[in-house]
């Protein structure tokens, strides 16, 4: 790509119809999957979030980590089990995430970003009243592994005015001061509800929704709402799918304007799905 | 230019540093010559200090009009003459440079930001008393033609804040409220040093200052104040290019960090100067 | 008129309930007519303003320009012609419009606001996105002849905050940036409006309405809104003044509380509406 | 005086570069003497002070009581003497003194300033830590008749903000919270001295410091400081007119641009300082 | 009470829910009657109140005055009477009352604060416009005794933002800017109403309300409103107590949260109502 | 200690003049040891930091964390090993550390301060660029051990002001994004220099500085800086006492108005500290 400077200049200009759209808007990302563990992939991601920030959107980044605490996990010879995609969280465990989550990646995010340019906080839910939660089975076998009860947004608005991008931990706290284990993807679209957010995107190590799971180019672009129950009676929408669909089908319902998922392990698939008309992976919408 | 998404995402990338460098950066651009003469450069331009605004910079537009003076001036039948460059203004010659420049120009360059999806605001010297002036010969043969005295830059602090690109006719006004034609460049280099900008970057019709003007190869990419009375005497600094070089020596020697003479003939030689490392045209240095 | 300063300061005091009942008041001004033509008025009409912005209110001027207009035609042999007090508007036309509006008259009164010790800015309704036109006739003979489709009174607050008498020439801007010339008298109304202005003042060039318009003491003092039906059929409301009377019409129904049309001619004539009992002119009321 | 609609604007208008130069100034008025006790008078004084609020100007009043402490001492049938002009004040009269100037004098101008349609708020200098004072005679004959030790303006500026007129009774309290009765002219002067006020106006019962006291026409229009000290020597200043002087003298001295000893006998007299160039009274320059 | 400084440390700790719970709130004091005769109590009351703003909450007073108006009168043998516990005030009176309450106590109180550490502002209800009033009865015996027409609460809002404890003496004013003496429980009961307070706290001399007022354990800690009439017919509710609970009454159910009636000659019974989970006195509820 | 109400309300009483003299007050506390190992210690610490910050004062918690980063690393079988009381920090190591100091310890301290009925803010020094740091040793043995280079408190006065505790993990990053870890008293100091703390809290496991270190009689209360040479030479400041001396030192020699190292096993030291005139612990001055 041996570009002249005026070639690259024209490409800025490009950009600057999609700039004016989104100046000021609010997008909500959830970083995980490849796009964290790729050193490379996770440049990019720092890079476009960066960029994102400096042309005058907010972004608000909610992350995951489950390999390593799997990693830690392992080294500590505790063992660990999934039910429908939860992991079974015992207070051992949990010990363990929350060190994992809030001690170790999200940090590696802040500091991946002031690699890029930009200014972040990491930021748990347990920081700031942020995450109010519950069990997701009161009592049940996946001890604390939690769900939003409520977002309390007020620090978030907090630094992005001061011009920092907020990082979060998917750690939830409840009313008797307990740490819950949440799903990164169910506290993104959480807060994306709470902050009335233009966009949620979830980035996945997938192209999107895939009519035929094999063909990537069986790509279904628009997603409806209406046809979710269809498309799970059918199976095309199925496993690890299932409940982030389930996040974008919340979010919309619940006023954020736009759902996405996209393809962490395209490079700069969060600008793309920003910056071209076509977007990327797969939009949800309320129809 | 076929380039993929990805390819461009990778471009608008490269910006960050230049982004990340200028942001808040308060840039006066005196805008004249073929850029104004030319419709798609003109649009080019447009687009330029749009996306500065965007990104986070403080474009300030000074602009000139020559052309247009001569058209009307040529329609309603008044011969018009120059000394040294600079236009003898009467008091009917006086009428029109007002009337072309705060009523046609002004308003076409506003219009223009306005189409490249900014938002402008066009504003005379006259206006809130912004540029005070004096006869450049009092008394004598060039009549109402001016220059700066005093430059009470509130208005533009004002607009600026406000999230509005000014758009500045160089016209001024004296203790008497008559009105006087100023040269715009030197109006652009007083705005550009009562604000403390960050940059001055004249526009004009060659690549910048050359050894040799038949060769366009021979571009000096810097030029120290020191060496300007040398390159005087030597003829090198000869004829339009006196003035606007005595402009940026004025202007970085009374606090403006940065100041350029470009080639406004180039598409997007703003953004060239602003985004690549070697910039474009003559940079004058204090040295 | 011999007065001591004693007498002087009882007048001054005499001010007092009515610079009370109008402080911090938004008052539009459609300034014209002999008010502007004749230099005396013209100085008279700019302290008025000034001393209302001293005292506390917050004069909003929108100027028309019909002579000034007329004689540069002239003096460039381009016709020009009226079609039911509507000047139709080739593009040739519009382009004259617009120089002499914005580059002539439009500073003359701003510079007038600042020779009576006030401070002023000059704005075009292509400025800052304010006024948003459509053609009176779309595809027919008038032309460029506007109306107002919408007002972005954005930029006038800014400026009216910050201290400034904002002045507005009015000339409108469509959706593909085309120019139109819209009558000064509706675009006073639309502003009024649009910013839920306290007073809409028509200066004119005679004493109000009259029922008989040969005897200057017939004056209408109180015009109902349900009487102008009524009065049209009589042809008491005729020619010039069918058109103010809808625009002062529009403005109560509106929500603009109070609107007069009065005469220019009369030195003083707006400070006379505004500090005396009975003002001047005609008030149209939503009755 | 029967003048027309438009005699009345033009002499508002003659008042427009007073209001202009005024505009935004402080002014310290010492309110006191016929001009308080005369009902008339007293209501041209608070029409003044509201007009100069409304034309943007920052009147602050200070008033004295002496007439109605005296009546109230002796209904109570306490004996008081004075000692150079100064009253002696023991522990009884003080809280007679207290309770009058700031329980009915001071809400008597409060009232009258509401009642000329401004918005006023009384203050004792016990309220809000406004003046601190020590005694004149530290254990001597003058008992608990103070001086100003610190003045804290904080208050005031707090009102004046908030679009209300200050009105100070002149007490004030020592370290160990003993009330003091002090000087109303000194403590006018202290007050424009600790907020660098633009004017200082005490308002008397003479014409200002005149050569010949039997002589109102030898009155001394501007009063060098350096002259001071021959004129007491003459005895052109003497008596009460003596410490007024020094309090005018002690306020240029420290910063306050203007200050004037008026009368207060003549209606409108603190219009008329303002508003005429030739003033009234005697100004007191540090020359 | 020989306390080790640990224990004083738990003592503070245990205050801590209350500090959370009243921080921010808005509680108006009706301060009279012994807490304001007994100087030791006085101090106490002082003490609280100043805790209180440190604290974080924000306390208004309104005090009363009875006993030394009565002194005042006595010294000026001016007879007074009173009708069901009103004084009848004719203008010679309400001369005392105001001179009385606005320069005495009102000061004392301010000063009060001062000692304990607060920062106050004294303001009769005629500053700032606070009380309009109208006569309880018009035209009739009771003369310048008034009741509040309405709260302006403009200037508390501005005194309580800047930090300062506002001190209200019971002074209203009608539209003919004419005094009026008013029952301060009343003021205190409107000035809570109109600022929505959370807590409107009433100083008397009993223990609360009280089923057998010989018997002070026969104390009603909670007193619904739908049993007053029942209690009034009883007898239970008698005699002075009756207005006192019907300032209660109209207060919670015209929107302040809590009204209490408390025991002022109990040392900080402010602080015990608002720091212990019993309170003390008699809470009246909107029930 | 069974005391009556009224007891209480005077032990709350007697800490008003401390609440007023720290109001708005900065303090940074050290928080480790004993007081961060023993459950019911640590709910007294954050019992007292939340009274802090409800009366007036702005807290800044900078936390320690040796014993549970020792458990990890013995769980995961990491040696680890200290150099004069520093720990030798490698890559694996420094990982640990920062997972322990910023996921577990952190957090745990936030929540304590929301159950003691506050609200606070985990920092890590990476978050928003808060500690720039530098190796210890540069190259040498201690690895990833570091010292702070510079701090910048922007996102703590962000915090503080919207009423957040801050706390401090002793992270820091250098130029090249790699972590280190510092010690907890040093980066408490640091923070308290940068941000002109009014004082220097070091919570510790002794009494304080101790003549005879057997002898808990011996402590020596106030401590010159000038005596500290003498001390450390007689062997009186030795041990793990000697750094702790030096952040004392060097913060009061820099411009932290007081400095303390008191112990943090008596329950509510750090009130004590405040709230009572003798103090506790030892106060290390600038003399």
């Amino acid at each position: 790509m041996n570009l002249s400077a005026n070639e690259k200049a024209e490409i800025l200009i490009e950009a600057l119809p999609y700039i004016k759209e989104f100046y000021g808007r609010l997008v909500v990302i959830k970083y995980g999957g490849a796009a964290m563990a790729d050193c490379h992939l996770k440049k990019k991601v720092m890079q476009d979030i960066v960029l994102m920030k400096y042309v005058g959107m907010n972004p608000v980044v909610v992350h995951g980590g489950g390999p390593k605490i799997n990693q830690m996990l392992e080294r500590l010879n505790i063992e660990t089990s999934f039910i429908n995609g939860l992991r079974v969280t015992d207070r051992e465990t949990m010990e363990i995430v929350e060190m994992v989550l809030g001690g170790t990646v999200n940090k590696e995010i802040v500091t991946g970003i002031h690699e890029a340019g930009g200014k972040a906080i990491g930021i748990s839910g347990k920081d700031a009243g942020l995450i109010r939660a519950v069990p997701v089975e009161p009592g049940g076998r996946m001890g604390f592994t939690g769900e939003v009860e409520v977002i309390n947004p007020e620090i978030i608005y907090t630094v992005i005015k001061r011009g920092y991008i907020p990082v979060i931990a998917p750690i939830g706290i409840d009313a008797d001061y307990q740490s819950y284990n949440i799903n990164a993807d169910s506290v993104a679209a959480a807060i994306a509800i709470a902050m009335e957010a233009d966009k949620l995107v979830l980035l996945t190590d997938v192209p999107g929704l895939l009519r035929d799971p094999e063909d990537s180019s069986s790509l279904i672009s628009v997603l409806r709402c209406s046809d979710i129950p269809g498309y799970v009676e059918q199976g095309i929408i199925s496993g690890g799918m299932v409940p982030k669909v389930r996040c974008c089908q919340q979010a919309v319902q619940e006023g954020v304007k736009r759902t996405h998922i996209i393809d962490g392990r395209d490079p700069h698939s969060i600008l793309l799905e920003i910056f071209t008309d076509e977007g990327v992976g797969t939009m949800v919408v309320d129809e």
